[in-house]
């Protein structure tokens, strides 16, 4: 997953905070759990996220998630985040963290992970 | 800070995932580390993340950030989620975390926080 | 409610225009109408509002709405319009207005405003 | 000015609050305005706004702002808002209001309105 | 069809990708078509598109739509992107292209194209 | 590239219209042909772009460009538009086309594209 980070977003990812970069990598943990399971998923808790570098106006950030623990019924996600300087070419990593998503049924209740192929 | 949902961020909040309400979350605690210090404020971390309950669209939702510790450069914000169903009137816990906030200098490395008056 | 400025909505409520303010403002009186009543509410219009100050980049925008008269369907809500200077710490009132916010039933007609207890 | 009103934003259009047609008819106000004056302009007031009829989901949405009163640095621009039905091509009026706008120097200090020649 | 460029989507329309220029013009060609025909419609293809000037900062973009040919079931749409900058009133021409867009029935299967009478 | 597309976005992307599917192909165009030759780049056009199937609420986009041609100052990406359905896993392609992309110098003149080395 690749996101450009332009100008008008820098504040979100860069120097102000790190709430939309949070956004970001829930919603890769996200399609990859769901990737897994191929059911209703949601986030039950995101377990310690630290942000080791600012992202910068015009850099491209990338997000690597990987179903690292497979319970009953949730999946633990890890998440790196990288930057990617566009002109440069130089990448570095800016962050990582771990989310712990849940499968759930029509009621939302949370219901069995049966592991995909894939 | 309240913030409504309406029918379109539903996902973002609801049924979905948690990834925004992770941003709002580290919103409100960037501005209760920033109103602390009176200084520019960086996100380092955030600590585990709770969601007990989903937000429903239509809901409004409460963010209430608490400064809890104070180090030399670093302060410790919990933010509780709550939801409010504008029609009933009905309030209940959605979730909560802690996130570890920096005051950081020009150059962005971390400086002295001295506890602002208010 | 409170609300930052981050640099790329600058332009919506600094010095181009005042049509996002109008907005937050309307949607402050919005959730201060519904938390009143209880009920479904609409906007008839918007009365004068004036806006004294511009407010800057950077800066946190405090809306505060408290309905002031109530008829049998309507309620007029006033909104003050704030800024806060997060690193200074100075506030400094930017605009006002009224609203009447109207209760309506499920076909969209008027309907009366009970007052709620709260 | 034609703006379309898609499923993701009827509730703020439509049947819960007037708040974002208010920030379209004062953005149509500012573009009215800069015309007339080829100056920098900023909003001071807006006066009533009424909201004849709500605007429903897949409607287009049309702004028509009118210049009416010229003052020596101030431009009262009138503003319809009127809805389409896209599939029945059925048009009618949802509001109309005013909106006092100042042109304005590179110090933010009211300046001389010129009328254009256009 | 008149759009303003704020700082915030320079990035978008300015000097870095035609994306959304690009998606401004499609939805300029649907509003177009859906006159046209009074029915649901979909965008085929887009024909070629040329990008003959960058848009800058605080330009007003205005989207000229035009239905220039009428098969059974398609509509061909050319779409004009000229730039105005509000200060100066000077306009150029800043791209063209053209979009088959097709009337679809509720199965979203092709249907014919009646000329509506406007 | 990945992109979910939340009930939020299925206007966009979905049964309205396709303006959205072609800014998203154009940032994918963007990204391909600024890390092929490490400059600043813009889009000069965009070739035919046929859309061949609809994309759903709830699935996920992929985006996968392609430089296919290198001339002296410009590049050709082809970008392949597929849906997947997150519950089933079925993947279908939606959509392709063209894009020319000139990289430029600090004056915005085309300037030459030097292989780089990935």
């Amino acid at each position: 997953m690749v996101e450009m980070v332009f100008p008008e977003q820098t504040s979100h990812y860069g120097s102000l905070y790190g709430g939309n970069a949070l956004a970001a990598m829930g919603k890769a943990a996200f399609i990859a759990a769901t990737r897994h399971c191929r059911k209703a998923v949601v986030m039950a808790s995101s377990q310690r996220v630290d942000f080791d570098n600012q992202i910068q106006k015009g850099e491209v950030v990338e997000l690597i998630p990987r179903v690292i623990k497979v319970g009953r019924s949730s999946m633990t996600v890890e998440v790196q985040l990288c930057a990617e300087n566009l002109q440069s070419g130089e990448r570095r990593p800016c962050g990582h963290g771990t989310f712990i998503m849940v499968a759930v049924d029509a009621q939302h209740r949370p219901t069995a992970v049966l592991p995909s192929a894939a």
